[in-house]
């Protein structure tokens, strides 16, 4: 029997008509010696029904089947009685009246309910991916996650991007994060990386001329993982020459618009807002603010430097910060209210929260009293208090404050309903610092990676305060996450070198781990930039879902387990002798097959 | 200057406009004063002129740059004069007057020329790929690659496919080829494996209901390398259920015919012709045949069964066979050059090569004298033979035979000339056994792999002889290369036990190693099958190319090695140890950074 027609795409235009359908048994209802099946396919959900009124013998095939069995039937597609129409199911007008069937596979009962919603362990769930996949949520995930890589790929093909593949076996990176290895059988001793993303080649087809790149490339980072981390995960990698920072941003955002739009249907107003580093930093405590509410950080290190709080201003003589955030509102929270904060704000470094409340009229909380009247006064007017507010204060380290009172921002954001759910607010963040100085390497490090182009005018800061130098960097923000970033790249060999040593390599270090990088800006490349889209994060917001697992078919574990494949696992003895490797130590009580 | 219009794409039609251009200087020539640049970028070449006359400073910036330098250069599109017009180049009717230039970057003078059909050993090729990158061939053939992977997504997404990504970090499987390990930083002792293919992953996608999935998916052999073996590879992996083998060979011809129009606008007839393994074998003596041409094996075990050639008789009563090439027009070759082929068989396993030459009317060779004049006349008439033929004798088991004389036949159609080199002939070879016995190991093994389905009717054969069952497998051949194959899938736990039991694994090591697959079976397993086709080699027949390497932007080497790149490489002793492994013995004459 040949399939003629997917389960979900029935209509009462197919009225009359006999239709040949495969699919999954959702549910069976045995009313009065009548069988009633909804069969499932990709596409949905239809009745279909055995009567022995026409049914024959497919009625008692039908009769035992359970749920999750594999049929194909054939029956004549019929308008159903009126009150048996189901308006929730968009194939609720008809019913199928089902004259053969076969029976093409069994199934035993599953683990959990093949439906949305219901309640199941994670770890079950990944465990019997296969049948988890079978959930119409999950589908529809997946089939969106498809959807974004093909409308990415039209646009840049449409631009005259070429997609070109980038080797998975590479080399080892020393600067980034912890590389996964491969151990060489041909080379002994030696070991290919597992990218952590394609950055280098990019750039070298740059080089190579290639003037348009792109890849939809599988990345790779050993690191702890968190809930929105993958030891896999996939960016749309994009690298141009010629344009500038502003022509490739302004792509970019037409880029980004048309694929909310066909993906989602939702129109995405251009061009995107751009935002300073700085200007982040300073008004919501994050590179990657929530701009979908305000609720502003305010700076009020001027106003309490020399007022009776002693913490204030000591941490002000310190060159830190006193910053405030205006809870609107929130004045009339009661004190353990206000004090569950505390241990919320310590989790950011707060190492306590100072807090005014308004109320009737007055500033009340513990610490007004050590403020003159004039202070109370010219608090008032920067933060604008208002009857029924409340002033949360945090005095630290600007990088503290901002962690401290941008967490609390998105904390209240959420908690007075300041953002609107449906809504998708992207922002440019640019002008990052170049560097930051690791306290423990006692070195700068790049903020974004080496390759990443100071501003022109910054330049002579190497010499004088790497610190202060911008860099030609930009990311791209969507509700406090970040989807993307990129840079405008250094492609002068003598700038790279520069890079390097303000990074600490000698110039031997830089040869030996970059040298084919230093060689290749020697040899007429183009100035160049690119970006890299996070394809995982970016599905999960199309989607509305809140964890990367959900937009991958065949996602790891916290602990980088497949749980399914039950992967990593133990080798053969004989697999490691080929490859030159031994185990550090025996493993006691795991399995090594001999 | 922002660029507006790339070089290869100026026309009579620009005549009167200013463009800015960005590129490579390709060559630059000094005539009297006025400067000549060819500039080159992606699209093309176009000339640009300095003249005192009209180029200011821009003539003085221009005489300092050199083959390589990136420019960007502003001026007036103008027609050539009648005496300078390049009918050569796309761009030869027009000239650029410039008026401003800017130095983008320097380069020395690069190791190799940057053109098409220059001879330069291919370890510099690679160590500089960057700069062969800029060779208009290779952009060619990255472009037709890109465009390629275009065209298979686009006709899959009309069919309702949905691109899957499946994981890089998966297990390690027993049946295949050697696998790439990933040694586990958190699961101590443990490795993850590099894929051979996203097989049990698909097989599972189907399981979970996606019914149709594809995924232009990156593989990993660790196999030791050929000309035409890359460690990672490309293949476009497609899935589907609930479809017979011929709708999905069907549709697949489809996609192929659409791939040769969309890029090589190629009209492939349709439907393909269809070969059964064992017809492929005894016509051609290969299950990859190129059809461009006939010389087809001939069968003559029962004539020279009894005949005087002893050894032909002896083979035909072992079991074995003996098979005749005739090569039309090769009986007047010389002693020489038939004894020539001798050394050419015997590399494909031939004791020797007996032959007739057709002179004059009549057999001549050292054999002939054992044939009686009634066999002389049957293998006339058998073979065809015909004044001035040469009939090549192979008499070995039947592995043997075809070898020797699958290659011979190509040898000689592509010596005779019997090859049209600008047709693509493609077929499906079907019918392949599901088994086949290895010496080594004493087991039957997957021809395919352990999840192809057995044909209906021979799945009683497991119990008596299992050799003879033949598998719902196919591969889809293109001018003697396997371009693609697939199978229909096992899909009831029973089957896929009998299957593991004939390849020799017990229940026990069944279950340890596929047990995801066995247990997924039993939940609701639809019917399904797919096909892989390697991208890597169509490309490289589609771009008329006779290297994987070239259809590769960043391929290894022979052995197995990135020379841009320089990896693999020794890594610091730190990473070792988070992985928990050791080098099994200290490499003497390698630099290990501690």
């Amino acid at each position: 029997m040949h399939r003629t027609h997917q389960c979900g795409s029935l209509t009462t235009g197919h009225i009359g008509e006999t239709v040949t359908l495969n699919g999954w048994v959702q549910t069976r209802r045995d009313l009065g010696g009548v069988l009633f099946i909804d069969l499932r396919d990709r596409s949905g959900i239809v009745q279909v029904v055995f009567n022995p009124a026409y049914s024959g013998e497919a009625l008692a095939i039908a009769d035992k089947v359970r749920s999750e069995y594999v049929l194909s039937v054939s029956g004549k597609v019929v308008q159903r009685d009126a009150e048996t129409i189901n308006p929730n199911l968009p194939t609720g007008q008809i019913e199928v009246q089902i004259t053969e069937i076969e029976v093409l596979n069994a199934a035993k009962t599953p683990p959990f309910f093949i439906e949305d919603g219901v309640e199941v362990d994670e770890s079950l769930r990944l465990k019997y991916r296969y049948l988890d996949l079978r959930r119409p949520e999950m589908q529809k995930t997946l089939l969106l996650r498809s959807k974004a890589s093909k409308v990415f790929r039209d646009f840049l093909d449409g631009e005259g991007f070429i997609e070109v593949e980038t080797p998975i076996l590479t080399k080892s990176s020393p600067e980034g994060a912890r590389d996964y290895l491969v151990p060489s059988r041909v080379h002994d001793g030696e070991f290919f990386a597992l990218p952590q993303s394609p950055q280098q080649y990019k750039q070298l087809l740059m080089v190579g001329g290639l003037e348009r790149y792109f890849q939809i490339a599988r990345c790779f980072r050993d690191e702890d993982l968190r809930a929105d981390r993958q030891p896999e995960f996939t960016q749309v990698d994009i690298e141009t020459s010629f344009l500038s920072q502003d022509e490739l941003l302004g792509m970019m955002e037409k880029l980004v618009a048309r694929l909310f739009k066909e993906t989602v249907n939702v129109d995405i107003p251009l061009p995107f807002q751009r935002l300073t580093y700085a200007d982040a930093m300073d008004k919501y405590g994050s590179d990657k603010p929530d701009l979908r509410f305000g609720l502003e950080l305010i700076q009020v290190s001027d106003l309490v430097a020399s007022s009776g709080v002693k913490v204030f201003a000591s941490v002000v003589e310190k060159g830190g910060e006193v910053k405030v955030l205006n809870a609107k509102g929130c004045g009339t929270w009661s004190r353990k209210e206000i004090d569950d904060l505390g241990p919320f704000a310590a989790r950011y470094g707060a190492k306590g929260l100072a807090w005014i409340q308004v109320k009737e009229g007055e500033f009340k909380g513990p610490i007004v009293k050590f403020f003159t009247p004039e202070e109370i006064e010219a608090l008032r007017e920067r933060t604008g208090a208002e009857e029924g507010d409340l002033l949360l204060f945090s005095a630290d380290n600007k990088k503290v404050v901002a962690d401290v009172l941008g967490a609390l921002r998105l904390k209240i954001g959420k908690q007075l309903g300041l953002i609107n759910e449906n809504e998708f607010k992207f922002a440019w963040v640019v002008d990052f610092p170049l560097l930051e100085w690791d306290e423990d390497e006692k070195r700068y490090v790049a903020l974004h990676h080496p390759f990443t182009r100071p501003r022109d005018e910054d330049q002579h800061l190497f010499d004088t305060d790497p610190s202060q130098i911008l860099a030609q960097a930009y990311d791209i923000v969507l509700n406090g996450y970040e989807v993307g970033g990129g840079s405008m790249r250094i492609y002068k060999r003598d700038m790279q070198e520069k890079m390097f040593a303000a990074l600490g390599l000698s110039p031997e270090e830089a040869k030996d781990k970059f040298g084919h990088l230093l060689d290749a800006f020697e040899y007429g490349t183009p100035p160049h930039g690119g970006i890299a889209f996070g394809l995982d994060r970016l599905v999960m917001l199309l989607a509305g879902r809140t964890n990367l697992r959900e937009t991958i078919a065949f996602p790891k574990t916290a602990s980088a387990t497949d749980l399914l494949m039950d992967a990593p696992s133990p080798v053969d003895a004989s697999q490691l002798d080929q490859l030159h490797i031994k185990l550090a130590k025996k493993p006691e009580d795991k399995k090594v097959n001999a």
